[in-house]
């Protein structure tokens, strides 16, 4: 019963046996090996993006970092929201790799950006030498909360967005979540939307250790392969990496991880909304766009769960908001290898606990 | 016949063991896995340096940029020899990494540092507030030129380096090839000569991507945690990484790896030392330390090693260096995959085309 | 009837004089002339800190920077109010020296840091590598709302600092405002309540462009002068900053300008205060805490006061605050050079208008 | 008998003034100053750029590596010579302003760039991601040797760059003092030669902080001026240093300054050539081209003329020079305020003692 985060899963067959076969015999290094140029092939087709550049990576920290630094400059600010995932939980990455820049954080519930609230800051945005001038727009989905943002409230947050000349970023760790979810294209959720760059998470969802940066605007390519030469993010062995992303790129693999993993989510959601449960204090504190549930359950609830050897993390309250007395919150993150049974063992086990 | 690079080959079964035996099951990330408790307890075993701290990396590049950074200040300069990897080939990722420090270039044959002189400039080091202040000796193990420092020099500049207060890093990318030409222990060639940290390479030697960072000063280590962070090159999927790394160290794979290379380098210098080899043009342009020979070919050679498919770099001729005319330079490099028929292939066609 | 800006002021004649004095024949450059040697040790009588060290920079931007690098790491975060001036005017300048670090920001009244918000962000403050670490916390005093820190808040504040380990800092852009009116003494003001490290404004109240930075730990002091001259701000005739500091610092004359400056706040303040202002829409929106209003007023009593030549900036409303309708907010600042007459003009000019 | 450096002395009767005369009343801050509106004009017409942006600092330091910053990237290379001031005397700022750039160092007698290196060692640029890009030719006139380059020179130099596609930087510290001695006009020594940003000295000639940037090609002023400000180098109360930079460019103080220096030093020099110094041990050790002398002399005149009072900086050995045995070497600089007297009583001195 592993819900601890969508990283603890291993590869799905097809992934490993992908690194199997790419050991034989001998490549040429940092990207120029054959596997990349079905990768380039199959995302160009994929995103319907025939001028897209893609890289790979081997963390979801140095995608976000890399594309972020490769489209604004050091004076500038990065807009993402109050829980991002650039802003909490890496270290300050995003300054590194962009020289300095500054991150401004905006409201909004469930971890999903208020339009009204980005508005309102792009109309007062300083341009004075002064002030850190508006850089980027950075937006994450599945969000940090787990929500989605769906294909309409992008465009519309995009929109805002250029209408004062700043480029979007998507922080898509879980891009395939949200999308299978949404169940729209590739091309929908990202350029079509008003993205300009997206962070296509793998590992999450998969591989060992492999995200891509898309590039639809190719001006950019250039810069982006020095800035990951630079930052120590170009892999000798990179075939290694490009021969699992081709694997999880063939035949849908990529859709059906995100599918199961979302499935495991909606099992567990459909029970904990159950009014046995809510009446017995089981509250989901968000919406669930995809694989990843907050909740708040009693505390001898999280006992017994912890006892039979669940695995999930506490999860702090969001500031502002109230815990019921005698119980905690918690984040429970599914992935494609989370089995049904474990699900209804995790539930079985919370409900005896009730 | 794949002579350009030891990052051309693949991994050996042993490791692509581990990557499929480790993808059993869940695992905590981010380093918090099992496989990488042991690989702790290998290292400083076989260093027989019990403080030490390891850490693992996915890139050389990231290794050395990390190494170094922990070790010296913005205003600092590093001390390298001119042809170092951290000087030629790493697109300023030391001066990213260390937030704007320069490096300071020093002159020796064959990619070795010469000692005379860096104690002359030691000497002759500046203290005032103007300029760059010495940091950090940075050395490698084999050189840039298939050289290989004896425990003796390393000893002996590292010495220079202690009288004035400086640490040392030794990138050691290819450390198993000098450590197993050289005949000498692990320790011997690092903390007991004098190194402080080194980047202890796997890639070039077998493992689809992972290098470990040594830091034998503990008090140093968070620092590096967090830099690794902050750089992204902390993997979720770290068992990945650790996996690799065990099977490298256990029952002495890495040294036998590191052997093969070392032998068909051995094969190969042996026949172009021969007298008839030598007065058909052909010349080594630098002692063999362990897997790497720079050589010089008459241009008819070259062509006929490349139309029986020899893969490898011709290499420019160092500054102030005569190249005889009709003949170009070329570096060769062999890896634990290097087959003896290959190494006779190459030599046979040489042979028949001088 | 100036009120944009103290720094839109000239210097009092002691300071014009100082320079021409110190232009007489040749001085070493860089720091090494008399005068510094003087003014080091004035401040150092003054703030009662024998052992503190003191560097002179042109620009209070580069004295918060500066001084903020010196005490943090790139992967540290600054704890700050969300008005600071290092957070809104310095164009990311503390990001860029402090090699990227972060600034989090913190709520509170009137420009002032609410010390229970602190104490709860610090109580949950991360210390896993994935997040910035805590680094320091920085006052401003005055606050850029013109309010004024008492001795016991910064004690409180620097109190919460200290247990956890974190330093502080002290914007004192307009110090001498600040002390003149909290009426105590500069080392209660500082380290005797706990700031680490000070940005002693002079630029502000009368220099022509000199800053000290006053570092009560002189284990700082030479990292300090490295990032300073790395900065690009360690001028080298350096005298003409000296001279003026020793002549700021002479008989007082600080302390005299600073009090000029807020006896004619105090004189506008006290009138606008007065009943039929208020009744006629007048509103002073924080509490006056040394040389700097910030006032609401009907738009025809702003069009009457520029119309007759007085000059001020208009200040957008903080968000979430209301304004009157047909009224809009300025922001006044007083300097030593603001007549009696200039204020009473004003006052005249606006009563007649309301 | 001032000979350490230029910048030891005070301003002329004409700056002071300058400085007094803006002191009167009231400015906007930051270069909203009428005074500066007159420099960009007299600029402009000066160096025949009607297009050209302006901007001052107030250190050397600050100008070079804000320059720099603004025309590379952090991933390229500044081409220099070995003894040049960005690589000397800066600390790394220019690595530090440019996010972490390199500067890549070249040979020349008398610190002038070898021309024929130059181009070598452009036509051998690598353009592989691994390596530095080549980024920015940056020469220094007057040279760090005291030398000079010709407009000639300039132009061949700046024209090896224009080929590779590299901008031009001229560190003109001392560029009164080289176009005076050259005979050209300004528009001669910078863009007509190829220069695209030129910093423009003043401290070293007069002023007591102040420096130009000039900036050919307007497209990147804007950057400039966020690069200026985020590096804490926008003055608050700017006037004080553009009212500086008007005096002296009004009825070519500037010129007369630098002129004065120069003579100075050409009566130095006429002596010290005399055959009788020679024969005593006296060598000028580069040509003079302006108002820098490097001698050899013997150590009992050195004694002689600090015990009579004279202050100059012995200076290192060129590596690879030799040194007479008895002997030493040092720099001696004139600057606008230099007497004859001064001179005259130096050369005495020095005649006894030999």
């Amino acid at each position: 019963m592993f819900f601890a985060s969508d990283n603890g899963s291993g590869a799905p067959r097809q992934v490993i046996d992908a690194i199997t076969s790419a050991n034989d015999g001998y490549a040429m290094g940092y990207g120029a090996d054959t596997y990349m140029d079905r990768v380039r092939a199959q995302i160009r087709e994929i995103f319907e993006a025939p001028e897209a550049e893609v890289y790979l990576v081997a963390t979801g920290t140095a995608a976000n970092a890399l594309a972020l630094a490769t489209f604004i400059q050091p004076w500038q600010t990065i807009y993402c929201h109050r829980v991002a995932h650039i802003e909490e939980d890496e270290c300050n990455a995003p300054e590194f790799y962009a020289g300095g820049a500054k991150l401004t954080l905006l409201e909004g519930a469930d971890g999903l950006i208020d339009a009204e609230a980005f508005a309102l800051r792009m109309q007062n945005a300083p341009t004075a030498v002064h002030h850190a001038q508006p850089g980027i727009l950075s937006l994450t989905n599945l969000t940090e909360r787990g929500s989605r943002y769906t294909v309409a409230q992008i465009t519309r947050l995009a929109g805002i967005a250029k209408t004062h000349g700043l480029p979007v970023h998507l922080d898509g760790a879980r891009f395939a979540n949200a999308l299978v979810a949404e169940g729209c294209t590739p091309a929908e959720m990202t350029w079509r939307a008003g993205v300009d760059v997206l962070s296509f998470g793998g590992t999450k969802n998969g591989l060992i250790g492999v995200e891509a940066v898309v590039i639809f605007d190719p001006a950019k390519a250039r810069e982006f392969e020095l800035r990951r030469k630079r930052g120590g993010h170009l892999p000798s062995k990179h075939r290694y990496l490009s021969a699992q992303m081709e694997a999880y790129l063939t035949d849908g693999l990529w859709l059906d991880l995100a599918g199961r993993a979302n499935a495991a989510a909606a099992r567990l959601e459909a029970e904990l909304r159950e009014r046995d449960m809510q009446a017995a204090g089981v509250k989901i504190l968000h919406p669930v766009g995809g694989n990843m549930l907050f909740v708040e359950l009693p505390n001898t609830a999280h006992q017994a769960l912890r006892d039979a050897g669940a695995i999930y993390y506490d999860w702090p309250a969001d500031i502002g908001t109230q815990v019921a007395e005698g119980a905690s919150q918690a984040r429970l993150v599914t992935s494609w290898s989370t089995s049904e049974g474990d699900v209804d063992r995790f539930l079985d086990i919370l409900r005896n606990a009730l």
